[in-house]
């Protein structure tokens, strides 16, 4: 029996990941690859949840490691600490994204596409208008979800014209309109009322590492920055108890509002001065409003990781 | 004024390297970036010489280090290790390679294309027929060139039928018979009479890293390997002077014989057992034939890797 390639996104899941775990492996059973299965590290979330639902089509298995020696294609992330436990002793054949790298070594040459764009599916887009292979009204959906989701309907800075071009396309053969789509999957995502404190600045965080120190961001996506902040007493003490936890020389959350593309975050930590440094502004009740700031990856890690 | 974009590949370079820096100029250029220019990070080897004077035109510029901030494009190397001085510092736009992924690291995301074929001019010559770019006789003879030296004329294992391809296709481009040029050219690179022993070991070096554990392994090709072996003694000095100097564990210097696809290898250090037991024979008079062995990146390396 040919042996099974896994293909799976980043843990704490987002819509990206999930989407284009799932078109690879539609797009490597078209390519002949039919030992493809596309798996997931995390529980899916509302935004995506959405996405499945209006598809009806279900969410890939759930893996919490695997063996030595596994093939595996990586989509959405490169870096191991983000990867599924066991990832230094697989045999990664391929990796597709658009992030930097780091922390990142295969002893054996391999498939690796990055591109600075914003979204995985809009690199997966452009691999099916390349090698001339159709592309069917769910996959130009799950393409298209990835992209609205990545770029917040094209507004975030992380947007580029591969972004803008493969979106329009997809739209056309999704069958949408994106904008009506796009806003309704969004606001679907940014319910965070039934979340808790813990759970809230666990959605979609990452950790990074800086002269030795550890620092760790998380965000949240809402309509509403005045909402959340409701609860800030509640999420300082859910941050605290992380730091003391983890040993973290700063925590920053991120309350982003997807609307009108700013953000409120809260920072704690012993190192909250590298965020004042960073973005040139006091930190008032630790708290710090950012006029036009929505990208982790391209504006709060750089300028934090730049002062660390 | 437009800021230059450097391309180069890795620090002793071979003809894959400095044809394929070569060829990623032109290729940008056709796409429109002026700004590009190729250039070396050492001397041209007497193969890439023949390549060179066949076609009659320069060499690249020979640059010793980079500032800080400059845009630079990698071509078949990654690792910093055998880059550039200054490399951390620059800002990588594109990375063109064929080899495993290790040591490599971006604070922002970029173009990466990696793939596992022979050799990095295989990867061009695809991107050429992707965006429907034509290819020049002197570019199809550079690429010809590129793949005839990384291969040994299609007979190392690290050959791929992407390799073969772009072979078949530029043989007809250059207007060239490929076994008879290919063989003046490898001839031209197996020259070994007016090296000292010094540079016999230091024309294709690579140091490596395992467990604590230092090692070289540097590789000759020639076409007579007991030619080479009337210097073992000469040999063993310098590699002796250098494991003391740099503190290695293990020096390996394989004598390749390109036309018969086999190796001798000189090995010193105090690990020499490891490659006793990577390639399971004993070492007699610090020396052993490694029938079928031609290539570092597939064959040396990862026995020796991962017996260390």
């Amino acid at each position: 029996m040919e042996e099974t390639i896994l293909i799976f996104g980043h843990k704490n899941p987002d819509t990206d990941t999930i989407c284009s775990s799932i078109v690879k492996e539609r797009l490597n059973k078209k390519n002949g690859y039919d030992n493809s299965k596309a798996v997931r590290l995390g529980n899916i979330n509302k935004e995506t949840k959405y996405v499945l639902n209006y598809l009806g089509i279900e969410a890939p298995e759930l893996i919490e490691k695997i063996e030595e020696g596994q093939k595996v294609i990586m989509v959405d992330h490169n870096d191991f600490g983000q990867s599924v436990d066991g990832i230094e002793n697989a045999k990664i054949i391929g990796v597709i994204d658009h992030h930097c790298i780091g922390n990142f070594k295969t002893s054996d040459p391999l498939y690796y596409t990055a591109r600075p764009y914003g979204c995985t599916a809009t690199i997966l887009f452009k691999d099916f208008k390349e090698k001339e292979i159709e592309i069917s009204k769910e996959e130009a959906l799950l393409m298209a979800s990835a992209i609205i989701s990545d770029t917040l309907l094209l507004k975030s800075p992380t947007t580029t014209k591969h972004d803008v071009k493969a979106l329009e396309e997809l739209e056309k053969i999704a069958g949408i309109n994106t904008k009506e789509y796009g806003l309704e999957m969004l606001k679907a995502g940014t319910d965070l009322d039934d979340f808790t404190e813990e759970e809230l600045i666990n959605i979609d965080a990452k950790k990074f590492e800086k002269n030795g120190n550890e620092f760790k961001i998380a965000q949240v996506n809402t309509v509403d920055i005045s909402d959340v902040l409701k609860r800030q007493e509640k999420i300082e003490k859910v941050m605290t108890d992380e730091i003391n936890k983890n040993g973290l020389n700063l925590f920053v959350f991120a309350i982003t509002d997807i609307l009108n593309s700013n953000s409120e975050i809260i920072a704690l930590g012993s190192k909250t001065n590298v965020v004042e440094k960073a973005f040139v502004k006091k930190l008032e009740n630790n708290r710090m409003f950012l006029e036009g700031v929505v990208s982790r990856k391209k504006q709060l890690l750089p300028n934090i990781d730049k002062n660390m």
